[in-house]
């Protein structure tokens, strides 16, 4: 059977060998940026859906999990996450996850393309209300030479929120990057980053771990969640500290967390860091 | 963009609004059985695949996650699960991850439609190893008929690995099974079946276990894992046991498994029991 493009969004990972498509009413809006193409679908049943360059980047229907599953995780982990950084992450639904947290007193968020924040506060409202928080910053600018010109000890928790590492994005999956982070993040400090498909992106997630090792982070850990919109629907995240281990979960916190999640939760975040036997025999 | 149906097999979920595609090189086998149209395709990157009445039932690349998934954690739970039937499954791949138990000492697979398994044993060789096991017994029947038919008191797993819940599966979710199959299960008896996806289809996975609970089971327990090439690539199994509870995971057996296993793990089996918040509210 074939998907005419009028009723259909597609995207092809060409590498995997598979496409998926979420069916459209409309485009409701297009732009190239100076950086990429940004474009905005109506679907049936996913609500609205963020496209750049032809990636499918969210929908309103289960981006929850990825937003959720990014940030909890890594600051429920940290002891005290007052000071965050999110490295790209421009549709604002990151910084509006960790702004739920009242340990935080500055989250910061570098996207490069402005475009994408404009767009995503038109058409997804409910991603960015954490950018009218008064401890929200948004700035616009280039994540890596940001994070060489941020003062040593200055950050808790690093959130890398990008794009697949082609294109702009290239620049955050490797050591370079990861040992700028290192000298921003203070003692404790836990940098984590979209890791990629555990079934599709074995090899990235592992070359990411040896990298993120070789910067001198100690501590690694990898955790997956669904994600229905993303190649093979399965997602990965990976946290890392420098030091021995990413212990100290504040699992109490968790349980008693005064926001409302709809996929995290205490009991997910130790089932989401157990990997099954072909992803530890792959990243061992 | 769009997709060729020369070089694509395409299946359209239509009440998602989602499609999933793989690339294909060429179709090996099509036929139509008695039951049903029957399909086999050579993938570039996903192996082969399985396609009845143009929905995908697996590939070689993934069935991996939903055999193991379906299997283990019911049979790890079960006491000492000695006589099995498996409902459906004609594809062998169940079959054959019961048989890696030495538990057991009977597995029965009642299957429809014979076509599917000799398509199986001609082009998913690996799937059918178990039905060459002394233990194993491949009925071509209807297993609805067949479950009013089995003593009572007889089974210690009954694993219901069918189709989606229309058509010749409809009857294999609906409280008269789940009934007959709580005569058919002796004491400490586990029903295992497979219960769609978590973000799609929550409302089946309410009315089956609801229907569960109308036929006098006590306990219910629903898991998740990813399975990339089904709708929205998150699927679940559903485990119901007349009784209080679903305790007594043999965790030490299920560690010192002496077969090799690629997804499930003791970790892996606690790790899918936890259920997001979303679904527990839908649920409960």
């Amino acid at each position: 059977m074939s998907l005419d493009e009028k009723n259909w969004f597609t995207e092809i990972a060409e590498e995997a060998g598979t496409a998926f498509s979420l069916r459209v009413n409309e485009c409701l809006h297009r732009e190239r940026s100076d950086y990429q193409d940004i474009a905005v679908y109506q679907t049936t049943k996913f609500g609205r859906l963020l496209v750049i360059d032809g990636y499918v980047m969210l929908s309103d229907r289960d981006n929850f999990l990825y937003h959720e599953m990014l940030v909890h995780p890594a600051l429920f982990t940290h002891a005290a996450p007052r000071r965050v950084a999110i490295v790209g992450g421009g549709d604002c639904g990151s910084l509006t996850e960790v702004l739920r947290h009242d340990d935080v007193v500055s989250a910061v968020q570098i996207e490069i393309d402005e475009r994408v924040t404009r767009v995503a506060e038109r058409w997804f409202p409910g991603l960015c209300t954490g950018a009218a928080d008064p401890r929200a910053e948004l700035l616009f600018d280039d994540g890596i030479e940001w994070m060489k010109r941020a003062p040593s000890g200055s950050l808790d928790v690093i959130i890398v929120d990008s794009t697949d590492p082609i294109g702009p994005a290239a620049g955050l999956f490797n050591a370079a990057f990861y040992t700028e982070c290192r000298r921003v993040l203070a003692t404790g400090g836990i940098l984590v980053q979209q890791s990629e498909s555990p079934l599709l992106h074995l090899d990235l997630i592992h070359d990411m771990r040896a990298a993120m090792a070789e910067a001198g982070y100690g501590a690694l850990a990898t955790l997956t969640f669904p994600q229905p919109v993303y190649p093979s629907g399965w997602w990965s995240a990976t946290m890392a500290r420098t030091g021995a281990n990413l212990n100290g979960f504040r699992e109490t916190a968790a349980e008693r967390r005064k926001f409302k999640t709809r996929y995290y939760s205490a009991a997910v975040h130790h089932a989401s860091l157990a990997l099954p036997p072909f992803m530890q025999e792959a990243l061992d």
